[in-house]
């Protein structure tokens, strides 16, 4: 192998650039490493719903990538890629093809709109807030909602396996429209593929079910669980049972799918099949880590749902597969990786929630749920300290 | 219009002497103010339950009507209103035809015992406590009840709107027989046409139905929700579903309709169509308050439920149907009238809760439901306020 | 009557020594007291889950039935019973007959294994815990277990009436294997034909279901309610519904029936028909407490299931007996005797409950579900509390 190891990393998020800090950190000079993103900024991702609400701009949340990624010595490159070639070990993109001794796939998902008909903010009829675009679109949407409010129904298509930011977004709403004195002008509909609240892809946390149950019932906000959305039109959400439900408002999560350029390396949903250190089962100098990778879902539910892939869990693999591709090349043992766990922050709009759970599919050796507000100041805290430490490259600060 | 409006209110409680009342403040003697009334006296209604209990005697929860209005120069009619002429303006007894210029449409509802065979305290086998001589029936017979306790059911058929009564019946019944030391010698079953319990006709209270199936599994009182009932014989109740309960004891809430009198004036049921300000739909000088106004209820539910209409409730009709009539007579514009909300003090026997629901129908700006002994000394508290206050019609008093 | 009664008791546990002692202390030298009993040693059965889990030994928990017996002049055979004449008044061991004056049958269950195929620790593929051998038997599965973990499964067939030792058992486990770091490593499931988790055979103790819902969710502990097994293989459970559920270590409480001595004195069950006063409806000189009484469940349930014995119901069945036998020799009316209630100290590993039913039926006038850690230490310190009274025979002692 060349001395110094060609590492081409695809995206330019929570996995994208934790791999390269880590990758930089292990390697030194031993690597040359390169990020290919289409977008030319970071955006931290958790805070979108609080651009859909307003309560964040998009400056707030965002880090260009440049300035993020030429300090460290680390390639720049802000162009999609269209494809990989794992054989002649190169990607693809418009304009030039990049040869790579070592890819990591850290691109995050498709969004599968066209799962239901009528889904989505560019084709359909229902906001989404999974993208920076999406949230100001959403947010713009929202406040022509509150000029003639009306129903409101938001959550989850089958087949989705990203729940949080359908529970986050509504908790929001329902909290902000209470500050506003207008929340009786405002039924409101939680819809889920899940077999019940507080499921969360992942056969829920303790008793989450009963928790969140709880916290809608104290809101007043109607669920309908277990169901799938045969479709949207303008303003009627019918499910497949036959219930039609109107809305003025809709933000739906949709499911998600590998990207086009990966596609074709992946599973039927074109997700990465990886083995324990997160590395390709077939191709061994590809690795993947987040959204990207393939994980089965703990326990097959009724409607079909996935298992969700948070920022920390994200990050988790992308330490692990760093500190592999490093002991490869400077020809150590791999490390022994333990199973992933997660730790997430549930905004609920006048309150936040934490959730532990080690490892992420039961049976759990750890598993917490706890609501309070001091999640939220928590939660407020953590999206500054995680821009300022990504700005600076610190991955290894707790 | 003669300078002297002649205002005619058929009904004597909550909704009639708050409407004479304030129909007095606002127009002193530009109005005619008539109140017809059966009944001799003011009956505390929500008191009921207590001199069914032997907690109450009739003396500490009446007050002659005709103490209460002749101070007020208000005149009073003690005869049953037969019928009412809406083109000829006129109110007939079984003496005489009383002509009005505004008529306020206050009686309550007529109990509709014939929904059920063998329902009610005259021709079935149930005891009701909707009436002060129900009460006093049903007290009878609890009295002979604990000379040979059995089984007790208590609930609601199909079709009920009123559904506070039941609940306390059953709380308080259950904290006597503990008193007593008798408990175990009493199954009770509680019987509801609610679709679960807390539900109360209004989509529940927040989380009402986790706190009331809390509550009734505390105590032992076995539920059956989400069920009709076929036919009550001497001792037995048996549901649609076929099943047979036993009792010594039974007590249960009956449908309403509009009474007799009024019933051509109404929808199908006899309860009186209004606008916002509670003037009849049709008949621009009649207007309507309290449980003889038409309101949909807020779901459609499995068994047949309607839409509860409490003291607070009515107060609230009466003030704003009394604001209407005296901007019409003075020539002013009619008031914005807000959706009625309801605050609800529940006996539980050993405690009480209050409930709180802002409008009464979801979606709600504002929405409260809490236990505590102290509900139960406020509630107490409240009946004795109330009747000084009715006594001297201080409707104005917080 | 002869001068001095002869007395035959078949057990020498919970129900035997105090029906014993209690003769001794009411009859003195006017009853000649014989209690025959296969086991040489009391065995103090409801810390038989603790031995199971390694947490007591054999000798912590047992005693020599000589030593107890022979100090108050109460002969002990410790032979098996064959069989009883209920004309000749004669128990039948291999070695002799024994005549008697009065029979008291406290010989506690036969355990039913063959209900199920697969079922129970000598033909079977399931670990017990009813008795001491089946304890040791145990917690030699569970030292294997813990080499190399995998699935659990714990719970009750259908039929069982024995509830308690599977709750206990399976948060015992969850408790240990949380302590040891492993709990990630072994899925738990709980099965039950109860309806509900908390019923625990008698229509659950106030809100049981809420409670234990919630402990169960809490520890992350899969739950199947309402459920019969088609049969055990050496590593799957068949469920009636066609579920399969893999396990390396399987704890399953067994139903019961009358022991084969006494099968023909008892019902279709084997179980012995009593008046209130426990004695045989049949055979007035033959009396029956504890587990081989014949007691009706509260309820029919959707699974079979039947009514639990408690030793705290045994003691005082035992108790009742020995004052109706008493009363018998010495010419007095029998005494009046109130349904037996219940007192129950469920271990929950980390924590313990107390449950209070009075009666153990419902209707009940009191009834308490309450837990914490202190229970726990109360249930350990009764242990010894009550080892060291029955050692000396002392019944009276509160």
């Amino acid at each position: 192998m060349a001395e110094s190891a060609r590492i081409v990393i695809l995206g330019g998020s929570f996995g994208g650039l934790t791999t390269a800090f880590e990758l930089k950190r292990h390697l030194r000079n031993q690597a040359d490493i390169t990020v290919v993103c289409d977008l030319d900024k970071f955006v931290f991702i958790p805070s979108l719903p609080w651009v859909s609400m307003g309560w964040r701009q998009p400056d707030d949340i965002t880090i260009p990538l440049d300035e993020i990624l030429s300090p460290k010595g680390i390639t720049f490159i802000n162009e999609e890629a269209t494809g990989v070639d794992p054989d002649s070990s190169k990607v693809i993109t418009a304009n030039q093809e990049i040869p790579y001794d070592y890819l990591v796939i850290a691109t995050g998902p498709a969004l599968v709109f066209s799962a239901v008909p009528g889904l989505g903010p560019d084709e359909g009829y229902t906001e989404c807030i999974f993208t920076l675009e999406q949230a100001q679109k959403c947010h713009k949407a929202w406040e022509r909602f509150l000029e003639e409010p009306g129903p409101v129904v938001v959550g989850s298509v089958q087949g989705v396996s990203c729940f949080g930011p359908p529970y986050e977004y509504v908790f929001e709403i329902d909290t902000e429209l209470r500050k506003r004195k207008i929340r009786h002008k405002v039924p409101i509909t939680f819809i889920t593929s899940e077999p019940y609240i507080g499921h969360f892809g992942i056969g829920g946390v303790r008793k989450s079910k009963r928790i969140m149950e709880d916290e809608f019932a104290d809101r007043e906000i109607k669920i309908l669980t277990n169901v799938a959305v045969e479709e949207f039109t303008p303003d009627e959400v019918r499910l497949k049972d036959g219930t039609k439900i109107p809305f003025k408002l809709a933000m739906f999560a949709p499911p998600m799918a590998g990207v086009k350029a990966v596609f074709h390396l992946g599973n039927e949903k074109g997700f990465i099949p990886v083995d324990s250190n997160y590395r390709h089962k077939q191709y061994s100098n590809i690795f993947s880590v987040g959204v990207a990778v393939a994980m089965a879902p703990p326990e097959k539910t009724p409607i079909p749902t996935g298992l969700p892939k948070t920022g920390y869990m994200t990050v988790e693999m992308a330490k692990a597969a760093a500190k592999t591709i490093a002991a490869d090349i400077t020809g150590k043992e791999p490390p022994q990786v333990e199973p992933v766990g997660a730790v997430c922050l549930m905004d609920m709009g006048s309150t936040a929630a934490i959730m532990i759970a080690k490892p992420v599919v039961p049976p759990r050796q750890k598993a917490e749920l706890k609501a309070g507000v001091q999640y939220k100041w928590l939660k407020a805290g953590f999206e500054k300290y995680f821009l300022w430490k990504i700005k600076r490259g610190l991955t290894q600060l707790p």
